[in-house]
């Protein structure tokens, strides 16, 4: 172990480097210009892992971005961690919030700013290093397997079909993700659960073309309006989602869940001071907590219609559009919920409108068992390197696939995330702080150790 | 007469020619970049006033876009016409619903499809070749002055100070604007009223920056789904406004004057058709031609926030934003009404998130009084040229420079409008159909004819 810290110890500025000459490329997934960066992007990944020590890396291409995995195998009866992680990133925009650019990462007051610091190209990375260290200090005490895909942030539509191909290729006796949030490096925690997904685009149309507001205001029904109106619906004044059926499915936290998650630090007032609110906000008889950990919400991501330019268009539009998007918790199917949503759209669109809703994409809630070996060597890890015991939470992101993993690959999945949730995922000037980023480094080795040692 | 009729006739391709070439400038005023377009345009109108025979034409310039002032004194006891027009147009987009370029002009099944066709280049320059025509023909019975602007389409911001400044300048017995439609050439009409304009853009801000919809989402208020419950507020289950005191200076149309206008032809199912949609909308209690036309309205013309490009984002923004204008009828005042709505929609404003308000730009509603000279000289022209008396109708446009016309220089309005509600004004294909502008302008001589008559 004094070996893995010292080896780190002086390969600190490298491993830095590394990640900013990846962090440089704009591995966008939702749009068509960033094609080639996701090709480039994947080729970088291939070579990390190869510099790193690992046996392989092979790039598979997809009906969309390519997948790489990258193995090293250094004894079959070994016990063997499959590590998931995504090279790909949110789009950056806004881009006039961002204080440098997305993809010219900076380092300032020991954080490097880029979009994909730590979401999750930073986190995903510390893998890597943490690789590199094991096997340059002789010390794997693991097979180590790694699956990097480029569709994360826009619901991975081609992992599905790559994984039921590649059972055999991704046997392994735990997937370990490093894409969730810890509360703070004075208290780490741990997450055991992950919400899924159901996002739609709605568009509501009135007339067949853009009116004179003058014209034939007040007598034609306006898109905006009728779709302002079905949004302000879909919750009711205790702010609970109005869709008929929404909760039924929805495993209800108990007592003694809900009592231990009170007493995870949080502090209300920095809450709102940190984000420059003057009220929080939410489902009636839960804390904000609980809000974005056990209980599902409905969002809306984005909102357009009619003149949107400089000055005033006396425009009566045509159409008007919305993204909106839940979060789920157990038992909570997507594609269940993505039904229910949509039709409850259709059935409240109001008269001289019609409304169409696809689904963009989703992803099922997945909860991690706190008795599994996988859990206990990672909160072990933890503690080795923190000098505390982690606090199990819920977060409240989405990692879609997995339902999946589970269910075609038999594996339970540990989430060890060393992001903070101050680090501005899907927002502008994304961080995330160097001291994270080594102490993530300097943790994953416990893991593969204390892993091994328990089996 | 039949000297004018003649001259008209043989001119016809010419006039239209010019038509295309004024209508090929893209004089929007609401865009910065066209800034050198808008002078530009306002070249083209002087050198065509001249070319028409005016004794003298000038550009003015202002804060904003330059005025243009042309005359042709005959002789100064005969009584004087102001023509008032806009060279500006509204901003074409959306523009991938045009089907030829908003300023390529396109002449199709006898009618010219370009941004400012009817409104108002088509329309004032009517006047121009209605000038040309009595000029030529010897056969001018007044005064003529041109006052054609450049910022209507925005306000009209500029104009209130010139004409104050120009009262002299600006002397004459009536105010002669075509900028309104009539029913059809058929069903000749002519509009009696022009409707206010408050015209308002709106900001909620929720958190200082874009968060991860997941970490966050149903805990932090959503300024798209604040604004939206804003929005849907604004109408009670009537769809009359809510705004406490909006209605108090409306000045509620009588039984005579509902019934004559229950008897302008209207057939719903045309209407319904002709724009796509199965129902209409509107206030309860009053019939479409009513809420268009007696009735003030309150209108989305735009609304955006948060991720609105291609695929899914999983952000909960910062900020939303809305266009709202409220068309206006007597004795309601703008500036009143604008302080109500921005107050109002600070009153409404949910906790978590912060409102900000501010005017684009207003305009008070004007009546003509149909005992006045200048409207019999419009009607009997109308019936000299289509054989039938117009019908005087409502119209829900708004034209805001006509209550200041009225105060500063003591004139009457006269809207003798030869447009189409089917012209698609601030819409996409917007055209005017070479039937009505020959029309138009083979009926204007006959206006100064019999205002000169009549006197």
């Amino acid at each position: 172990m004094k070996a893995w810290k010292d080896y780190q110890e002086h390969k600190k500025d490298r491993f830095l480097n590394e990640l900013i000459e990846l962090l440089k490329i704009p591995s966008v997934s939702a749009r068509r210009e960033h094609r080639e960066d996701m090709v480039r992007c994947a080729e970088a990944v291939k070579e990390s892992l190869l510099a790193a020590g690992a046996d392989k890396a092979t790039i598979y291409p997809t009906a969309g971005h390519p997948i790489v995995y990258g193995e090293k195998i250094s004894d079959p009866s070994k016990p063997t961690v499959l590590v998931y992680g995504h090279y790909d990133v949110q789009p950056p925009d806004p881009l006039d919030l961002w204080h440098s650019g997305p993809f010219d990462p900076v380092v300032k007051d020991g954080k490097i700013f880029a979009r994909g610091a730590c979401d999750d190209k930073g986190q995903f990375y510390m893998h890597v290093k943490a690789m590199e260290t094991m096997i340059r200090t002789d010390s794997l005490p693991t097979n180590i397997k790694f699956l990097i895909e480029g569709e994360e942030e826009v619901g991975s539509p081609n992992l599905a079909e790559f994984v039921k191909a590649n059972k055999a290729l991704l046997d392994a006796d735990v997937i370990l993700i490093s894409d969730t949030a810890m509360i703070s490096l004075d208290e780490p925690s741990i997450d055991i659960g992950v919400r899924g997904l159901a996002y739609i685009e709605v568009e509501v149309t009135g007339p067949n073309r853009d009116l004179h507001s003058g014209v034939y205001g007040g007598a034609v029904a306006n898109p905006i309006t009728m779709l302002a109106r079905m949004i302000a619906s879909l919750h009711d004044e205790n702010n609970r989602i109005t869709i008929p059926g929404f909760y039924d499915d929805v495993v209800e936290s108990g007592a003694e869940e809900r009592k231990l998650m009170a007493e995870a630090p949080f502090n209300e007032n920095e809450y709102k001071k940190e984000l420059g609110i003057d009220a929080v906000w939410g489902e009636k008889g839960y804390t904000t907590n609980e809000r974005t950990g056990i209980r599902p919400t409905l969002e809306l991501n984005g909102i357009w219609g009619g003149y949107t330019g400089e000055g005033a268009k006396t425009v009566l539009p045509s159409k008007a559009f919305a993204k909106i998007s839940c979060r789920l918790v157990p038992d909570q199917d997507s594609e269940k919920i993505t039904r229910m949503l949509i039709d409850h759209l259709y059935k409240i669109a109001p008269a001289g409108v019609t409304v169409k809703a696809e689904l963009h994409h989703g992803g099922e809630p997945y909860m991690t068992p706190i008795d599994s070996i996988g859990f206990k060597a990672a909160a072990k890890a933890i503690e080795a390197t923190f000098g505390k015991q982690p606090i199990p939470v819920r977060g409240g992101g989405s990692i879609p696939i997995c339902a999946l993993f589970e269910k075609e690959l038999g594996l339970k999945i540990i989430f060890m995330g060393f992001g903070l949730d101050s680090d501005n995922l899907h927002s502008p000037n994304e961080k995330f702080d160097l001291q994270n980023y080594y102490k993530g480094i300097e943790t994953i080795p416990y893991f593969h150790q204390y892993f091994a040692e328990m089996q």
